[in-house]
């Protein structure tokens, strides 16, 4: 792994057992990057490399990587998918919005849906939202009882550590945005016709309840950021220096893993093709 | 649509009720496509006009487009994903590969895991291989009793007819490669290492069985090439012309459909974001 990038992880990580402060994190961060356009040509180059990295993962068929993405409203998940992934293609990478869960889904644990979703062998699966959303607005809207969200926080580390003991390698991105940043993007969504489909009237609430939001956001952090599960609080409110952050760490996890072609159990000299 | 593409599907096409020989079809033809740099060129840009149409279709959420190809060993079903989706990105676009079915999906009937896998409302679903196996492998092995698999063709057609009006729409185009093609991409997967991986000894005997297979091929493009989910037969042996091919009917289908972005039951005064 390169220096920069190991500063990065240093940087961005929430050290686990340590608590976190999510004011002293600047959402306007621009870490190690200076100029965005050059920044941008960068991280478009990152993603090529991802993409021949994955192209690896899924020949060797082994292991999988598996990116969790966590935000408030207008903080960019869609976005990150875009900028980091798209140059990856839909062949390997499997993408999953965890929505207001359905009855059915409501009939099973919380956890149910989650591990369903999760990525084959030799594929990057993209969580947009996840199963951290049943201790965050779970817990600021009360829709289960205190005592059971407590409890999520172990089951979650360890339903997370049997994933990666099984070859699955984690990444949780939390995006971090600041609160007049989420408010200048709403109002794109209403100003922009071609993006009325994005605002959601009940965002508001969610906007309403920033600072309980935050609190839950930190506690999630100090709870559930584990050596086999990192979280990474990602500087959100520029997007190129979002994408280029989670770029970089992408793409050092996956040299980390260092997929390689398998050996076929055959010699190329024992076929002959008529 | 252009008439340039409408000349392409009505030469490709195979006309429902009509009968088709394979032989007649050659996979070498490069069609209207004469300069194959110049059509890489333009192939990515209708990869980039697919994108952007698929961004629409997302937005309107109610209708989807599923894409299903078939064709023997080797014949590029993974490549045509590339070729043509890969600037589509994850989001909003799903690929599933059939494979040998599992025990839980042979305690089913054959459709089941088909239709489990069908595409969201919103979005694209390509199908690497399909319920198409199940007139074809099945077929020339025997795995299912013949009468039970003469039943299929309009069992399959009365499915896609419900998929069809209830809001997908539907493409499903055969790669047409010729044999000795397929003798030097099988020849290719065991020279480059890089490609050992993609060998599988089995497929040799599917080789063997060339004509059988051809023969189930006819059969099926005779029986399920229906106005509502017609087959095109694409020739597969160069690439470059296989994905100008796809990228045009692909294009020209989501025009067709023309998504459009959804009117909110709100208007953008109702709101003032704090």
């Amino acid at each position: 792994m390169a220096d920069q990038t190991r500063a990065f992880l240093e940087k961005l990580q929430v050290k686990p057992g340590k608590s976190i402060k999510l004011k002293e994190r600047d959402p306007r961060d621009t870490l190690i990057f200076e100029d965005e356009e050059l920044t941008k040509a960068a991280t478009a180059q990152l993603a090529q490399e991802i993409d021949a990295l994955q192209d690896r993962l899924y020949a060797e068929g082994q292991r999988a990587l598996l990116v969790i993405l966590q935000g408030m409203d207008t903080s960019g998940k869609d976005g990150t998918i875009r900028g980091v992934f798209n140059s990856t293609g839909p062949i390997g990478v499997s993408v999953t919005a965890f929505r207001r869960p359905t009855e059915n889904e409501l009939a099973h644990d919380y956890l149910w849906r989650v591990h369903e979703a999760c990525p084959k062998r030799g594929t990057i699966g993209i969580f947009n939202r996840s199963h951290y959303e049943d201790v965050l607005v779970a817990k600021v809207h009360g829709l289960a009882p205190k005592k059971a969200i407590e409890q999520r926080y172990e089951q979650i580390n360890a339903f997370e550590k049997m994933l990666s003991e099984n070859g699955t390698v984690i990444l949780k991105f939390m995006l971090h945005i600041s609160k007049e940043e989420q408010r200048e993007r709403l109002q794109e969504r209403l100003d922009n016709p071609k993006k009325h489909w994005k605002f959601n009237p009940g965002d508001l609430d969610d906007r309403k309840n920033w600072g309980d939001f935050q609190d839950a956001y930190e506690t999630m952090l100090d709870n559930c950021s584990t050596t086999w599960a990192p979280w990474y609080v990602i500087p959100g409110d520029r997007k190129w220096v979002r994408n280029a952050a989670i770029a970089h760490i992408v793409k050092a996890t996956l040299e980390d893993m260092n997929p390689h072609y398998p050996q076929p159990p055959w010699k190329p000299s024992d076929f002959k093709i008529e």
